[in-house]
């Protein structure tokens, strides 16, 4: 990170302290991209300039980053709910214990496994209700925005809780206005014309995107009609002056895979192929959609007290058949399944193009934000969160949160196999539930985790191992049954 | 202009002088816009964000614009013809004296007046072949830069001269490659769907775009199958290992005003008119192309060594509604007609987000490019031009030339009065041939031209009028007849 001088710590300061002061709260728009890989744009967040850097085109990510600070180590969870529930709640996934995606009341995507059998995870995601089965019950993010004088509007993909529990409705989740959400993590279809319904392909209608009938029929692709839709809102929210909680949270760049037409020449010009060339093309499409918020937020005169946050909520799905140098995908722990996107945007307060290499997670998305709108102290149900607020990054302070562990916990079986992570400092530890197996990389070294170090660094390996342990124990996270024993899967510093 | 440091100063005169030594050219990029007003971007000219900036939206000129050097004073002819042929030959307007815009081999359309004869203006526009009645016989640019090594690659619109004459096509011009160019000044539509022809509404089949049949009939726009075109042209040039100058010449955003669906619903969606929005939606249509053009240039490898400058032919045409501050509109005289957007972005040169308050003309591309290339003299036919390069300004040279006279000769009657005119320093002076009226601006402190000063400065407007005459004396520059004396109308320092 460039350094900052000590005059531009001081604006800030005043900056800070003056708007709590005057009551002028910042409008905060969090604009939020569904399994939308580190890479996946032409802004680079790896020390050089990738191949899929080249292959991507976002230019309204390049001005954004231009803009604010870029942060090259942000990490999410390895899929959407868990992450959109620490988002929710500051929660970790094993504190909040919706460990994978969610849908359907009672209903758990995993499938049989020879060895284990499922943990109690909250398979209903979250609620703000209490003594809703299976859900984690806590007040969120939205709720104490609007405790402080915020419009809180939601638009495109919730994804918070299951079907006919209260959490599938943002609006019972402190959002004032629900724009296209519901429990459904991905769309029936991007296109209008298909009333955005996978009926046309004779899929679930459970994928049918709610409330946005006035385009049905139309030529207009889900993205934009969400643009218009977080603009119109936002130009409503400007004109009743009350500060605003935008949280732009598209279903794009999730399956199924549309192109949005508006953008796939150019990327099938280039050579790619069809599915490569769909996919860019709605990478771009939700690159213009930040274009056009940006824009909006420029027509609205409210640029100087607005603050932009652009995020993944996990790495690229494993469709999207390539992720070098980093190693897999969606739901796995290593780094192309955790490691996102992430650019902060606060004018007066972030300098023009400068990063920073320390770590944040998705869960620290919930205490930067309150502390942006004022909130010097709140109380999360269950007591303590798991966030940490960035804002001190933001404020040229860097290697403060270098040494402070980072967990995911995925006790299921979807797709790959079970594990808990840690990473500390360089390291990273993954434990394999099903097999008790250990894997160790330093990342600084060995960003791809091609060299798994765990027979080597003994030490750190017990040492992370201990400290992973540590943290299941004190969540008492949900950790599968091995099903010959009958009993939880060991913690890693019992093997 | 933000400072250059004397070390800057030294690695650019580096790079320049080494660039000569090892023979590895810049390639040049030139990106033309037609009929685009000074304020039809979101990046601002002026010294304010104006109205129009904040509805149009060109994020990827934002991003050239971060990237290298914005002219905040660069002008172009009034009116596109002359434009063109300044830019191709470096000659002004009165020493080329093809002042209208030309289509048909030795047809004006100028119309009849009730107190002027047309004057001998070169309706065929340009050649490079002598002989051909009614065209400034001229070495183009694009002659230059093959001799120099360079490919030469026209992509859009020509409008070099009339039908039935060499000029007509870019290939007589010293273009190795023409994609889509021909006598024409606008395409018949924008639309594949109509094969770019106004055939579907009846219009004359002069309009017709050339070369791009393979695309008829699909939903493309215009500017995308040029920009297609144009990054499959570069990719060869790189592939063969040859520098290129690749043209791109874009028909937008002329009439006729042709929606671009895929930008025009956020238009529509701020309350914009069908018209409005529809414009806005070309003019962003217009900036993928850049995006994709730049994007092309990143992932060629080229960038270090690519030379990318963003310019328009003109000021915005009238039935585009408005454009204060500035007063006017394309073919007059006022900073509405003439004032352009012009951005230099030359890495290892240019400074990023640096601007320049210096003049500089379209005539002036020429000789700035030539040097670029590295040509160290040159001859055009008939002696001297009279464009001067830019690059002292991209050196950090502010000042160079403001007290330089600018000149436009608008002799004709199509559209609005026929008139000459001159800046120099902060005054401009517009001679108005029908009437022999003189209006005198101080642009530095009424940039809209409200408070014509020509009874209070007589000093000023006096030696303005020495110095008009003069060139048009100097240029043998074609009058307007008088009808009732038969004669010339006189210059103005003979009223």
């Amino acid at each position: 990170m460039k350094k900052l001088t000590l005059l531009l710590l001081l604006s800030m300061a005043n900056y800070i302290s003056s708007g709590q002061v005057t009551g002028k709260k910042p409008n905060i728009i969090f604009f939020f991209v569904d399994d939308m890989g580190w890479q996946e744009t032409s802004v680079p967040f790896h020390t050089e300039i990738t191949h899929l850097n080249k292959r991507y085109h976002t230019p309204n990510m390049e001005l954004l980053a231009a803009k604010g600070m870029k942060f090259t180590q942000a990490y999410a969870c390895a899929v959407c709910s868990p992450s959109r529930i620490s988002l929710m709640t500051g929660l970790n996934t094993m504190r909040h214990q919706v460990t994978n995606w969610t849908l359907r009341r009672d209903k758990s995507p995993d499938p049989e496994h020879p060895d284990l059998l499922p943990p109690k995870w909250n398979l209903n995601g979250m609620s703000a209700e209490p003594g809703i089965a299976h859900t984690v019950h806590a007040k969120t993010l939205p709720m104490f925005l609007q405790e402080a004088g915020y419009r809180t509007i939601h638009v495109g993909k919730a994804h918070f809780g299951a079907t006919e529990t209260p959490g599938e409705d943002p609006l019972n989740l402190g959002f004032d206005i629900n724009i296209a959400g519901h429990a459904a993590g991905g769309p029936g279809s991007y296109y209008a014309s298909n009333n955005f319904s996978a009926a046309f392909r004779d899929g679930d209608r459970i994928w049918d995107i709610p409330g946005l009938e006035k385009y049905h029929g139309t030529n207009i692709y889900l993205t934009e009609a969400l643009t218009i839709e977080a603009n119109q809102a936002m130009r409503q929210a400007v004109s009743d002056e009350v500060p605003f909680y935008l949280y732009v949270s598209h279903y794009a760049i999730h399956a199924p895979w549309e192109k949005d037409f508006r953008f796939y020449n150019k990327y099938k010009s280039m050579g790619l192929t069809d599915f490569q060339a769909s996919y860019a093309s709605m990478v771009e499409s939700m690159d213009k959609s930040l274009g056009d918020i940006m824009q909006n937020v420029k027509l609205l005169g409210i640029e100087s007290n607005t603050i932009i946050v652009f995020m993944s909520d996990n790495g690229q799905p494993k469709q999207a058949d390539e992720n070098l140098p980093l190693r897999g995908h969606k739901l796995q722990a290593y780094e192309g399944g955790v490691r996102v996107p992430l650019i902060v945007y606060w004018p007066g307060v972030t300098r023009s193009e400068t990063h920073t290499d320390d770590y944040v997670i998705i869960e620290d998305i919930f205490p930067s934000f309150l502390e942006m709108a004022g909130i010097k102290s709140f109380q999360q149900i269950g007591g303590e969160i798991d966030g940490v607020s960035f804002l001190p990054m933001l404020q040229g302070q860097p290697g403060s949160q270098t040494d402070r562990p980072l967990y995911w916990h995925f006790p299921n079986t979807y797709d790959q196999p079970a594990y808990s992570s840690v990473r500390q400092g360089d390291w990273k530890l993954i434990y394999y539930h099903a097999d008790r197996r250990l894997e160790l990389f330093n990342i600084a070294e060995d960003i791809g985790e091609v060299n798994d170090r765990s027979q080597e660094n003994m030490e750190v390996k017990d040492a992370l191992a201990k400290i992973l342990s540590n943290s299941l124990r004190e969540t008492n996270a949900p950790m599968p049954i091995d099903k010959r024993s009958g009993k939880p899967v060991e913690y890693p510093d019992q093997l």
